[in-house]
C-alpha cells in the first residue's frame, strides 16, 4: 500500500489540485436533479461560464470525460460521407483524427511539427481547395504546450461553409477565449483543468451558425451525446440525462472564485506565473520546447537535454519530494517534462516547483550552471 | 431563490440520498489517475463490485450516465445491419428501443403491459423464430416496480447466438444479480440508485461470449465507450480516459458500508423495507401497481385512486413536507407514485414516508379508511 503520509503535490497538466472550498462543495446534500433547487445552482453556474468562453451561447453540460466531449462535437456536427479538416499539432489533434475514424467518418489533416501551431494562410489554402463540415482544432496542444490562433484561424473558418470546432479542454479557465468574437461555432471543454474542479464534467457551446447544421439531423448516430436534447434540457435548467451534480456544485464554486478573483486577473496570473516557470526552468538548463507565437499560460513544456531521461525526472521528483508532474505517454517520450500552470497555483507553487526541480536535477547528477 | 433552511428528504428513485461517509469521501483530494495511489482505490473498488453483480468480471468504470451505459452497451455489441430483441414493459424498455434506433440499428420489441413482465415462454418462441445480435432486458423497470427474472430469460438466451444485456441501473446493489449463474452477458449499472452515490460513474461487466463479439469489431461507431480500450485499461487499474475520481472514491467508500452491513443483510433490508412501504401505503388506500411476480425491492410504485392526482400529490409532499417522491414522466402520468426504497433508507424513512403521505393525502381531501 502507498504511504498515506507522504507529502503529495499535483502538478500535472490536468488533472490539477482542487481547491479544498470546491472539494467541500461536492460534497453537498444531492437534491432532485430536475427540482427548483438544483436549477437555482444550473442557472447561475451557465452565467458564471459565459464570460470565461467568451460566449452569449447556453452552455450545456453532460456527464462526460474531454474526450467524450470531443467525440460529442464529432458526432453532433459531421453526418456520413462528411470530411473533416483537423490541424494537427500534437497528442490531441492526433486523437481527433482517430475519434473521426472511429466514427466512421472521414478526417484530412494539416500538419504542422509538435511544438509550433497549423498556420492560418495555410488553413486558407486548404479550404479554398476542399469542402470540410468542419475545421477541428485544439486550443491548447498540452502535449506541447502551443496555443492555437483562434482568432485568425476563426476569421478564415467564418468565410466558408466549415464549422469550427475547438477543443479547449486545457484552455478555458487559464487562456483567452473570445468564441463569439472570433467565431468559434462549437467549444468543448471539461472541469479538470482549469476550471479546478475533479475530472466528470464536459461543457460544450454551439453557435447558431452550428446549430443550423446540427438541427438538420447531421451527425445521427448518437443518443446521450445529442446538443439537440441537450439544448432543449439546458433551456430548462436542466441536463437531458441525470445531472452528475457534485461536479456541477463544484463548477459554480469555481466559477465563483474566478469571479471574486476578476477574470482577467485569473488570466493575467496564468500568464505570469507560466512565464516565471519557463524562465526559472529555462535557467536550470531546460529550455522551452514549444516553438510557436503564442505559448500556452496553462502548462509548460520543457526539453530534457541529452544524457537526462524525463521519464526519470518524472519518477525521481515523485519518490522523492511527493510532487507529480508529466513526462509524455505519446513520441515525446523521455524527451520533455510538462508541469501544469493552471487553476490554482500560486506564486509558492511556482517556487516550490524550481527549488524542488533544481534538486531533483542535480540528484540524477545534471550540472545546472549557475544562472 | 428557494428557502436553505427548508427541511429536504430526497426519496426519489435515484438520485437517491448519498451518506454523509460517502459525501466526505467525494471530497478527498485528488491525485493523478493514473498513479499507484489511485490505482489502489481502484483495485479495492473494483473486487467489491464484484459479488453485487454476481460476477468475476473485471468492471470497467466510465463517466457515465445511466442512460449513456445503456448507449455503450448497444454501440459495443450491435453493429449496423444487427437487430436487437428489447423486452418493453416501461420506459426504459422504451428508451433501449429509442437509442437503437438513434444508431440506426435495427429493434424488434416483445411488450408486456406496463407493471408487468414478459416471461421467458414468448421469448423462447420469439428466438426460435428469427436472429437476434441481442436480448436486451431492463432488470428493475423504475417507472412500474416490475422485476424481469433474469434468471429464466438468461435460461432461454444462453441457448441462442444472441448476447442477454441487461441495464441493471435501478437494480444493482439492492436487488440479488448473478451475472455470471444467470448468463447475462452484458450488466450495465449507475452511481446514483441502491449504490448510494451521486449521479456521474457508470459501471459495465462482459462475458466472455459478449467478449467474443466485441473484439470481432462489432459496433464500430464509439470511441469513449469502447469496451475493448476500457478493458485495456481496467487491466491496468486504470480508466481509458480521465476518471470521475471523486465518484470511485465514493463508489469504494459505498461499497466497504455495504461489505460492513454484509451483502445478503443490504438485499434483506431492501426486500423488508419495500415490503413494509407497499403494506403501509397499500392500508392507505393506494395499492401497489405492479402486477408481475417479481416486485422490486428498490421502488415502489402506488396507483392514485380516481379523484386524486398523482402530480398534486408530489408537490404537496414537497411543498407542506420538503419531501421528494416521483410521479410518473411518461404515459402514467398523473395515475402514479414513485418512491426509493433503496440505498441508505432505514424502518425510519419508512415511517416518516407513511406518516407524511397519511398527511399529505388528508390534507387533500382523501378519506383514509381506517385499516
Amino acid at each position: 500500500m502507498t504511504n498515506k503520509n507522504k507529502p503529495y503535490r499535483l502538478r500535472l497538466p490536468g488533472p490539477t489540485a482542487v481547491p479544498e472550498r470546491i472539494r467541500m462543495a461536492l460534497a453537498k446534500p444531492v437534491v432532485a436533479h430536475r427540482g427548483p433547487e438544483f436549477a437555482e445552482v444550473m442557472a447561475e453556474t451557465g452565467q458564471l461560464i459565459k464570460p470565461l468562453l467568451g460566449t452569449d451561447n447556453d452552455v450545456m453540460a453532460f456527464t462526460s470525460s474531454g474526450t467524450g466531449m470531443m467525440e460529442a462535437a464529432i458526432a453532433n456536427v459531421m453526418a456520413p460521407g462528411d470530411k473533416a479538416l483537423v490541424l494537427v499539432n500534437g497528442h490531441f489533434g492526433e486523437r481527433f483524427v482517430q475519434i473521426i475514424e472511429a466514427l466512421n467518418l472521414k478526417a484530412d489533416t494539416l500538419v504542422a511539427p509538435w511544438g509550433e501551431a497549423v498556420g492560418a494562410d495555410e488553413l486558407a489554402m486548404k479550404l479554398r481547395d476542399d469542402d470540410y463540415r468542419a475545421v477541428i482544432a485544439v486550443h491548447n496542444e498540452s502535449s506541447t504546450g502551443a496555443v492555437a490562433d483562434l482568432e485568425k484561424i476563426g476569421s478564415v473558418v467564418r468565410n466558408s461553409d466549415a464549422l469550427l470546432v475547438v477543443d479547449s479542454v486545457s484552455g478555458a479557465g487559464g487562456l483567452e477565449l473570445q468564441q463569439d468574437a472570433w467565431g468559434v461555432d462549437v467549444v468543448v471543454t471539461a472541469s479538470q483543468k482549469a476550471l479546478m474542479c475533479p475530472p466528470g464534467l464536459g461543457l460544450a457551446s454551439v453557435s447558431e451558425k452550428a446549430w443550423s447544421i446540427i438541427e438538420k439531423g447531421a451527425g445521427q448516430a448518437r443518443y446521450c451525446w445529442d446538443f439537440r436534447r441537450a439544448r432543449e434540457a439546458a433551456a430548462k435548467g436542466q441536463t437531458a440525462f441525470t445531472s452528475p451534480m457534485p461536479l456541477i456544485y463544484g463548477l459554480r464554486e469555481s466559477l465563483r472564485m474566478i469571479h471574486a478573483e476578476g477574470w482577467t486577473n485569473t488570466l493575467e496570473r496564468h500568464r505570469k506565473l507560466s512565464s516565471a516557470l519557463r524562465a526559472g526552468v529555462g535557467a536550470l538548463g531546460l529550455p522551452t520546447f514549444t516553438k510557436c507565437p503564442m505559448l500556452s499560460s496553462t502548462v509548460c513544456v520543457f526539453e530534457v537535454p541529452d544524457g537526462l531521461d524525463g521519464s526519470a525526472i518524472v519518477r525521481h521528483l515523485y519518490e522523492t519530494r511527493g510532487t507529480v508532474i508529466a513526462g509524455s505517454r505519446s513520441k515525446l517520450k523521455g524527451k520533455v517534462i510538462r508541469v501544469g500552470t493552471m487553476g490554482c497555483i500560486t506564486d509558492e507553487d511556482i517556487r516550490l516547483d524550481l527549488e524542488q526541480l533544481e534538486g531533483a536535477l542535480s540528484d540524477l547528477g545534471w550540472a545546472v550552471e549557475a544562472a
